[in-house]
Formats: C-alpha cells, sequence, structure tokens
C-alpha cells in the first residue's frame, strides 16, 4: 500500500522546523492541562470522599462521587469553554485504501512518522475541526486497558479473602462462569427481541446484528468488584456473602472480557457474515477456551516464578525496595506478557495477583508485605476514581452519542432479567448441593449489588466505531450511572434491613453462639461450613507440595513428601522451613478448609465479652495496632486480607445484637470507638 | 495549511475495518513486547543489584550496571534480532510545506486522526522502513521529561537533608548557579575551539555554530543527583560535604535545564541568525530568570497549598490512604501546572518536594509520612534504573550517531576543565567567607565525583533533528558512561583514601571528641558550623509565621506573633499547636540553625560508647527498629531522612578509628552487626 500524491515542493527552511517545535510545545501544553482537569478533579474528589466520611453521609459511594464531578466538568467543557479553532490540523484528502497504524509522511524529503490516533466522528454533520477541545480530553480507549484496568483487577485478585473465597470456590465459579454466559445470552436474547420491535418501528437507524446483541449481553452482564468491594468492605457484612459476590464479580469480568473478545472474533465464512454457523461458533467457543486457560496460565506462572524467585533469593528480605520493586515489575510483566501473547492481559493479572497473594506474599518481608499492599492499594484507588470520573465526563464530552429510548428501556429490563436469570436460578441449584445453604435474603442482595462498573465501561468504549456500537456505549453508560448511584446508594439500607431482620429472627443466636465461643482463652470454632472434595484434594496438595515448594511458610518438604524421595525433598528445603515446623501450623493456610466439628483445627484467634460489651481479641500476629493504626483501620485492614474475618464478624453481630435499631447499629459499626486489644500470645 | 492529493478512491468496506483493526492490534502486541524486554532488563538489574549488595561487590555502582543490561540487549536487538519488514508504513509524499502536530487523514470518506511522532532520520542512505524494531524499541523523548525525570527530581527534592542544606545555603547556590554558568561558558569555547579546529581539518561534516556550543556547554554541566545521592548514601561520607554536593547536584540540573533553554530561545533579528545580538541576549538571559523564578513560585505555591489543606482538613490524617493519594495528586499537579504555564515542570516539581518535606510532611500522619517517602522512593528507584538502562540500549539502537574522534576527545577535556573552573576558584572565594572551610581533599571529591547522569541524557536525546545535535548526543552518551562507570565506580576508593588519611591525622580527635561528647546521657553539641545571617533571618521568619501557619508542629502564633495581632492569630492556630508548644522544641526545625557555641540548642540524642565499643544511641523518636526493621535499614534511613545524621556519622567516626585498615572498615561500616539501642525517652 504506497500512496503516491503528486503536490508542490515545499521548501525546508529553520523557520518550518521552528514552527513544528512551536506546535509541539503547544500541543503539549495542551495535553498538560487537560491531564491537570483531570488531577484536580480526582483531588476534588478525594476531598468530598473525605467531607463524606467524616460527615458520616454515606448515601453516596464515592465512584458515585467522582462520576458527579466529572459530569460537571463535562458540562463545562461542552458548553462553557470556547477554544479558538485550532488550524494545525491538516485534512489531507489522500488516495490509501486503509488507514494504517502508522503513516509516513513524505514532507519535501524529510521522513515524519505519524501514529494512528483513531477515526474522528463526522456524524450529524459536524465539521471534523470542531470540537478541538472535546477531542482533546478523549482518552484512547486502550489506556483503559493498558494503564488503568490492571491494576484495579491485580488488587482484587491480591486481596481476595482467600480461606472464603477457596471454601466457596464451586459456587463463585458456578455463578462466574454459568452466570455470565446465562446472563450474556438471557441479555442478548432479549435485546434481539427489542432491536427487532424498533426496526419494525423504524426507529432503528442503522445495523444491528444478533452478534451485536450478544456483545451486549457479555459486556454488561460484568458486575463491578471495585464498587462490590468499596461497599460492601464499608458495610462489612458477612463473609460468606462477601467472598461469593466478590469472587464471583472478580471472575466475572475475567469471563466477561474473553466472552466479549470471543463473540467479536466469531466471523461465518461466506458471505452473509451474520447467519449462525456452527463451525464459526465452535471456533469462538474455542478461542474463548484457550484464550480464557491461555491467560490464566500465564498468570500462575508469572506468580509461581516471584514466588520462586523470592523464595531462593532470600536475603532479598533485607533490601524491601528491591523486593518490592521486583514485586512490582512481575506483575507488570504478567500483564505484558499476556499482551505480548495475544491472551488477555487483564485476566493474567487477575490471576497473577492470586497467586502472588497465596505463595509470593509469605516469602515477602513484613515491610515489603505492608509496602505492596500499600502500593497497589494506592494504584487501585486512583485508577477507580480516574474511570468513574472519565465516565461522568464523557456523558458530554464524547461525540457519538446514539440514546433510543426504546433501546434503553429494553436494555433495562434485560439488564435485570439477565442477573434474575443468573442469580435465582443457580442459587436454588446450588443450595441443593451446599450445607450451609444461600439464604433468598442473601440472593435479594447479589441480585440488587450486582453494579456495572469499569469492566463493563471499559469494554463498551474499545470499540465506538458502528452505529451499533455507539448506542451500546451510550446505554451502558446509562445503566452503569443507574446501578452505581441507584443500587450502590441503595444496598447499604437494603443490606441492613434483610441482614438485621435476620439476625433478629432465628439466625442471631446461632451465629452468635456458636461462632463466637469463649473457653479459656482458646476458641473451637464450630461453623458448619462443608467443603467439597475437589477443594479438600486441591488443599491437600497445595499444602504438601506446592507451599512447601513455593514459600517458607509451610511444612519441610521433608516431612511431606513420601521415603523414597528424600534426597530431592532435603535439597529443595530451606532452612527456614525447618524453623517453621514446629509451628508451622499458625499459618493461615491451615484455615483454608473447616471440616465438620474438626477438633485438630488449630484456632489462632481468641474473642472475650466482658460484662461490658468490650470486645477483647487476642491473636498471634503482631496486630496492627502497635503500629499506630486506629482500630477503625485494623478492621478494615483484618478484614481487606481475611486472616480473622470470623472474630471480626462476631464482633460485629455481638454489637449488632447489642444494639437492635439499624440506625445505631450502622453508627456504631463506624464511629463506636470500641476498643480491640490486641496482645500477642 | 491544506494539502490536497489526487488519487483513486479505495473502497470503504468492512474487511477494510477488520485489516485496520488486525493491524492495530498487532501494532498493541509489538509495543507490549518491547516493554517486557525494559521490565525483563529492570527485573534482571534488580536480582544482579541484590546480588552485588550480598556478595559485597561495590566496584560498580547499581545504574552502571543498568546501563550495562542495555548495552546487552542493544547489541542483541542490532546485530541479533532480525524482524521481517513490516509493510504496514505507508509513505505519502505530499504537498504539506510543514509537518504538523496532528494530520488528519481523508480516507474514501472517513477521516482518521494521526498524532506526529517525530522524524525519520534518512541519514546514510538507510531505507526508511528498515529497522523497525530498533525504531520501536525509541521512546518519545519527551517521555524522559513528563514521566520518568519529574519522580527522580522530586524524591532528591524530598529526601533533601534540609538542615545542613540550610546550612550551607550560601555555598550550594554559589556552586549551583555560578558553578553552572561558568562550567557552561568554559565548555562552550573550549568546544568553539574545537569545532574551530575540526573546520579547518575539514572534519566537520555540518554547521555548528556558537550558541550549539554553549547548548552543549549548558547540557553537560548538569552533575547527576542520582548516582550522588547513590553513592554517597552508600558510603556514608561527612554530612557537610554530602550536603554540599547534592544540594549542588539538585539545583544544579534545575539551572541547566532553563538555561539551556534559554540558549535555545537566543534568537538574534536579521539574516544571520548565529552572530552576537545584545538585545537577544538579553532577551534569553530575561527568560532564563522569567522560567526559573516562575517555575520555582509554582513549586512553591502548591506545595504550601498542600501543606494548608492537609492542616486545614485536620481528619485526614484517619485516612492514610486519602492522605497519601492527595500528597500523590498534589505534587503531580505541581509539574502539570508548571508545563502548562510554560514553564518547566521539572523545576518547579523540584522545589514542590522541598516544600513538601519542610512543611506538608509534618502534617502527615505518621502512616502517610512512611507511605509518601516509600512511595517516592520506588518511583525513584524505578525510573532511574530505566533511565540509566535505555541509555545503555540506545548506544546500539539510535540510527543517526555522529561519533567524532576529535569532537569527543575535546568533550572530554572540556568537561573536566569546567568542572575544574566551577569547582576550585569558587572554594577559594567560598573559603574566604566561611568558618568551615571546604578542605582541599573535599574540593577534589566534588571535582571528581560530579557524574553525569539522567538529566543530562534527557537534554541531549530531546532534539537529534540537526547534524550538531546528532554529535552532541553520541558524545553525551559517551560522556555519561566514562562518569558512571569510571568516576563512579571510582568515587568510592578515592573518597575512602581522602577521609580516612584525614581522619588518621590531624582531625580524627577533633571529629571523635568535639561532636561525640558524652555527658550524662545528654549531649551537647559543639559544632563549629556558622550560619549567616540572611539564614538566621529565613530561619527565624519560618519558625515563627510559616511554620506556625502551615504545620502544627510550630509554636502557635499566638506566641509568635505580637500582641495586636492575636484575634488573627487565634483563629488561625490549631488546637494541636497549642499541645505543642510545651515541646516543640523536639521538632527537628530547631536544627536547622546551630549558633555558635549555642547553649539553647536542644539536644535530642543521645551517644554513649562504654568500654566494649558498643554504641547506645537514645533518641525520641520511634525507633526503626522497633518496626521490625534490621539496623542497618535504620541507619540508611535516617541518612536518607536527614535527622540524625550527626549521631551516624559520630558512629562512624568512632569505628573508623578503631579499625583503622580501610578494607577492614568498609566492610564494618556495612555488615558488622553493631548494636543501635533505640530507647525512647
Amino acid at each position: 500500500v504506497l500512496g503516491k500524491c503528486l503536490g508542490s515542493q515545499g521548501e525546508n527552511t529553520a523557520m518550518d522546523n521552528v514552527a513544528t517545535e512551536r506546535r509541539a510545545e503547544e500541543s503539549h501544553r495542551q495535553d498538560s492541562a487537560n491531564l491537570l482537569i483531570f488531577i484536580m478533579l480526582l483531588t476534588l474528589t478525594i476531598l468530598t470522599i473525605w467531607l463524606f466520611k467524616h460527615r458520616r453521609f454515606r448515601f453516596l459511594h464515592e465512584t458515585g462521587l467522582a462520576m458527579i464531578y466529572g459530569l460537571l466538568v463535562g458540562v463545562i467543557l461542552r458548553f462553557g469553554v470556547h477554544v479558538p479553532r485550532n488550524m494545525n490540523n491538516v485534512t489531507m484528502n489522500c488516495s490509501v485504501n486503509a488507514s494504517p497504524a502508522t503513516l509516513l509522511v513524505n514532507v519535501s524529503g524529510r521522513f515524519y512518522e505519524y501514529t494512528l490516533k483513531g477515526e474522528v466522528s463526522t456524524v450529524k454533520g459536524h465539521d471534523v475541526q470542531d470540537d478541538e477541545m472535546l477531542r482533546k480530553v478523549t482518552f484512547d480507549p486502550e489506556v483503559f486497558f493498558n494503564i488503568l484496568l490492571p491494576p484495579i483487577i491485580f488488587h482484587a485478585g491480591y486481596s481476595l479473602k482467600r480461606r472464603h473465597f477457596f471454601r466457596n470456590l464451586g459456587s463463585i465459579l458456578a455463578y462466574a462462569f454459568m452466570g455470565t454466559v446465562i446472563s450474556s445470552f438471557v441479555i442478548g436474547l432479549v435485546m434481539y427481541g427489542c432491536v427487532t420491535l424498533m426496526k419494525a418501528v423504524g426507529q432503528l437507524g442503522g445495523d444491528f446484528f444478533f452478534t451485536d446483541c450478544l456483545f451486549f449481553g457479555a459486556i454488561v452482564s460484568a458486575t463491578d468488584p471495585v464498587t462490590v468491594l468499596a461497599i460492601f468492605n464499608e458495610l462489612k457484612v458477612d463473609v460468606d456473602l462477601y467472598a461469593l459476590m466478590f469472587g464471583e464479580s472478580v471472575l466475572n469480568d475475567a469471563v466477561a472480557i474473553v466472552l466479549s473478545s470471543s463473540i467479536g472474533a466469531y466471523q461465518p465464512a461466506g458471505d452473509n457474515s451474520h447467519t449462525f454457523d456452527a463451525t464459526a461458533m465452535i471456533k469462538s467457543f474455542g478461542v474463548f477456551l484457550g484464550v480464557f486457560s491461555g491467560s490464566l496460565a500465564l498468570g500462575v506462572a508469572t506468580g509461581v516464578m516471584t514466588a520462586l524467585i523470592s523464595f531462593c533469593f532470600t536475603k532479598l528480605r533485607d533490601f524491601p525496595l528491591l523486593e518490592t520493586a521486583l514485586f512490582f515489575l512481575m506483575s507488570w510483566s504478567t500483564f505484558l506478557l499476556a499482551e505480548a501473547c495475544e491472551m488477555t492481559g487483564v485476566v493474567a493479572v487477575l490471576f497473577c495477583g492470586m497467586t502472588q497473594a497465596h505463595y509470593t506474599f509469605n516469602n515477602l518481608s513484613p515491610d515489603s508485605q505492608d509496602r505492596t499492599k500499600q502500593l497497589f492499594e494506592l494504584l487501585n484507588f486512583l485508577a477507580e476514581n480516574f474511570i468513574f470520573s472519565y465516565m461522568g465526563l464523557t456523558l458530554f464530552s464524547f461525540q457519538s452519542h446514539v440514546f433510543n429510548p426504546l433501546f434503553i428501556i429494553g436494555a433495562f429490563i434485560a439488564v435485570f432479567l439477565g442477573r434474575a436469570a443468573n442469580i435465582y436460578p443457580l442459587s436454588f441449584l446450588l443450595n441443593l448441593g451446599r450445607k450451609n445453604k444461600i439464604g433468598s435474603n442473601f440472593q435479594h442482595v447479589m441480585m440488587f449489588a450486582g453494579l456495572r462498573g469499569a469492566m463493563t465501561f471499559a469494554l463498551s468504549i474499545r470499540d465506538t466505531a458502528t452505529y451499533a456500537r455507539q448506542m451500546m456505549f451510550s446505554t451502558t453508560l446509562l445503566i452503569v450511572f443507574f446501578t452505581v448511584w441507584v443500587c450502590g446508594g441503595g444496598t447499604t439500607p437494603i443490606y441492613c434491613g434483610c441482614t438485621v431482620m435476620v439476625l433478629q429472627k432465628s439466625h442471631a443466636h446461632f451465629y452468635v453462639f456458636e461462632q463466637v465461643t469463649v473457653s479459656d482463652g482458646t476458641q473451637h470454632r464450630n461453623t458448619k461450613h462443608e467443603s467439597a472434595w475437589p477443594f479438600r484434594i486441591w488443599y491437600n496438595f497445595d499444602n504438601t507440595y506446592l507451599k512447601p515448594l513455593l514459600t517458607h511458610s509451610g511444612p519441610p518438604l521433608t516431612a511431606t513428601l513420601p521415603a523414597c524421595c528424600g534426597p530431592l525433598a532435603r535439597c529443595l528445603t530451606s532452612t527456614q522451613a525447618y524453623e517453621n515446623e514446629g509451628h508451622q501450623h499458625n499459618d493461615d493456610s491451615d484455615e483454608l478448609v473447616l471440616n465438620d466439628g474438626n477438633a485438630t483445627m488449630y484456632g489462632d484467634v481468641t474473642v472475650s465479652t466482658d460484662a461490658s460489651g468490650t470486645l477483647t481479641t487476642n491473636h498471634k500476629h503482631l496486630s496492627a495496632s502497635t503500629m499506630g493504626i486506629t482500630s477503625e483501620e485494623a478492621l478494615d485492614q483484618e478484614l481487606a486480607f481475611g486472616e480473622h474475618e470470623l472474630v471480626i464478624r462476631g464482633t460485629r453481630l455481638v454489637l449488632s445484637v447489642l444494639y437492635q435499631d439499624p440506625t445505631e447499629y450502622n453508627a456504631i459499626l463506624y464511629y463506636e470507638p470500641f476498643s480491640v486489644n490486641c496482645n500477642i500470645h
């Protein structure tokens, strides 16, 4: 493809160079100013979040707040600012057949390299040179996938409550895989009906195929771990519900992203490219499986490699900076590796995060453990608020919105139906096999808390070239706004209503007295959670082979391997593992599987209530409060890094029984400085 | 400027879209792979750094190591990898007179936006489509200024040892401003001689004006705080030498960057654009002063604003995550604001860092103090190693190198002369006014340790369009390599030689007995450092008005303001300040000015040596060792954040006297686990 054009020869003078330089400077100045707008937006959001937290105003979540600020700035940019038309753009009408990724322009003998930024829409008779300002604040959609989503998803994986996650893995996988597929197809079908209706009424302004409907179903089926994590973390909900919801919404995203790309890959042979074709469908399914398992394998592989590096280079612990940098770089390289191998980086990063938390985390020095947690917490916070404020802004700055009332109403109904078809039938089926049933209250909460967020947005903004995609994008934006503002803000009262009601009825005593049994400083937890046999097998395998091989916290291999492997085991076991042998059962991994009435389970947590209702918690780990953190943060941290959830649950439930008024209960949860005394055993 | 070309109309089919998409994907895959190369390079560097630290191998600094790895990868990419020629580039020979920043290409009725990436060199008969791979791994030079340099420079400002910095401010400013200007002009003149010689011999292949010589002088006059900080931090040198060197090299960078841009702005009127013109020169000087003071003011302003926010929103301390995010965003916005105002972002960031350290740091919660330190430490570490490994890579990947032996030899001589003309005369003049003379040994060390690093590289790679700039770039690269490998590696033995020699002669007793005086658990430091009167005035102003206004750590305003301002003072003073009133002299700010034999100075540090040579250090701050950090790290941290340097110096010097063999002395410094017992008073 080589287009040659005729034209007059320009002169190559120094003045040209100066002019070019000045234009580049001007463009840079403009970029800085635009980025500054976002930074100021984030700063404002942070101050307002703080104000909300401080004033105990909890009806709007921080992500909702970020969106509102984004909206305001969008309105100002759209209607308030009139930038003089920038004449630096040159329009070339050329004979190129396609738009290449890079373009070399021969300007009078000197070659300049240009990179493709995207197509500029010319819808509605807009002059292409109009709205320079709005086009400038529009980011390349790939920024979301390559810069903003990875830290969010990694953080989700890294902070997954492993114990409860694995205990509920069966249900989580069912919801995430089957549920997302069901939801996608239900939404796809409803939308197809809607689109057919629109075509009949004459409301459709362009093509909208069945594959587009399915694609729409896939992107709006991704529930957001960001908002779920944030809301549930603040609510301090029941850990099992939390693990189910969070695990589902995290894996959900991974499934939705791969599903949508497989639907995009569905291309039947022949002329009519939008009919059913079994071969193409099987191929799409193959793509789905291949990409998902490939990304999973890559993520786990780099996670294991990091664990091995930090396991072998033991003395790296003496240099927390190097350790943290290594951890960060290895996690980032997972993403790049996956993208370079044509896998899905975001999915790889998720599983990498989970592997890092399960193995590498145990090998890090305490200092690095704190550093990595705080680093990813910060990155997650910034990226999350950036995405949500950009979402608000884009409602006004995006120039090709297609708002179709019929489509929007249809989409809201479809999303509702899709979520219902995911949660209720699956819960019913799962309850047949679970000893610890998923109550109908829990199901309602799951139904209602299925917010759509960053992933849905990123998937829908990725491609807005066609009419169908533009309509999808506009509708998706509205769905996200609705779910975050209405459902996100509403989950608090709904949840409180449900659970407190439940507590005041039959379950209250069950929870409080069964789970928080005080007996001479040692607690025997008699939780009734079963563990399915595949996970018992996995747990045993993990504890016997993987943990000792990859971390310093397991039992030595010499103790777990059969005698014939003695020499091999000895050379693979670190001296630290031997030291751990005596007290290795202190490790949190042992809490992974709780069998019924398991007397061998080791309780490392003591909870006692004295007469005044003050709670005393004793556990073996160096408590957060000795590091100068407030008790509320200590609770937050424990909730976030899943070591003593049971205690906290006990605490919360005892409190909720003591103060049965839901409003007061809420207030106590967040603001009553109840003392948690932590001592080292 | 509207170029219209004639050509055949291409067809806009769906296949085109698919092809475009696939090319974009391919380009993204390639980008990921390239970034992965760098991430792997950094990972390797980290592991090797650790190995070096662990094996006590100290002849090569980590930045030198990063360069070596970069070189290796560059060689592999240059000679080892043969990527099939990428035919996706379209060469358009068009009638545009200039190369605009953005280009709208009309491909059969659809507009695509392209952004200028840069000029592609066509030197040496290279086909422009050749070396796709090498061109791909070449970053936009602006990446250095906009992404990599800011965290490095901010960290330098944030970790400046304030007490010693302010005490030596006069000398530092003299070296930084006068020294850099002297050095630039000396180098410029020598190079002009060299270029004239080359022209006479017929070795010059293009234009090289006097302004180019001066520009070269400015860019190679910037000594690197990165390497200075790293090397001196590890050597644990004398704090005054450290403060002088570090302060000089930090401000140096700021001066050099503004100086080079002012030289770039020198454009005499008339046809002959390279003659002397007084008006243009005065204008350039005005630009220098304006940009420098403007950037300084912006940096200080945002720093003060952050301090005010964290001062007013006191309860923000309860949310370290919000606090850290705010701190990060405000610091970043300094950079963007300065760039948007056409100031120099890097300079603004430097002064912002210093202001944050001086005021905001005191308002942060202890948790946030740690978090911000660790965050910027990590960012600095990653950016620094990235730049140095890229430097190594670019020696082979850059395609327009002009290595001219005469020019290179001339440049090395010029750099040497320039540095000498900076250090020796200025030191002589400064010694006339200083009570604490800069010894000739110190001068030799300053002369020798003036490494060129990231800033020099970034300035020289920024513009490589002309022959003169290409030759400068190639030569600069060699200068950086030489100084980092030879001087950087050599500073250790030279410095040890100098100081240990000095110690063994007359000064040893002076240091040990004057500075480490043990008297019943309290130490009276009788250091002989004078403070010049401008800084006493500044100190008093700062302590009386600014600290109380901006931080919680000063005395209350009601105590420092005159009585007539009582009501104003009362409403500006926080309750915390009153609480501080009793013990506010514990704050490190009081150590800012040490007057001769000042009996009111408060010693918050106790150093005692017992018979066995074990050192006991008592100070008031919660010690790092209680947080589970090794004593070596604790020392590192204290050195890096400048609160108790004097103690450490005492410690080191006592040790160095105890073990007079330099080799053993080195080993003891880093690896002898001498106990530092820290108790809270």
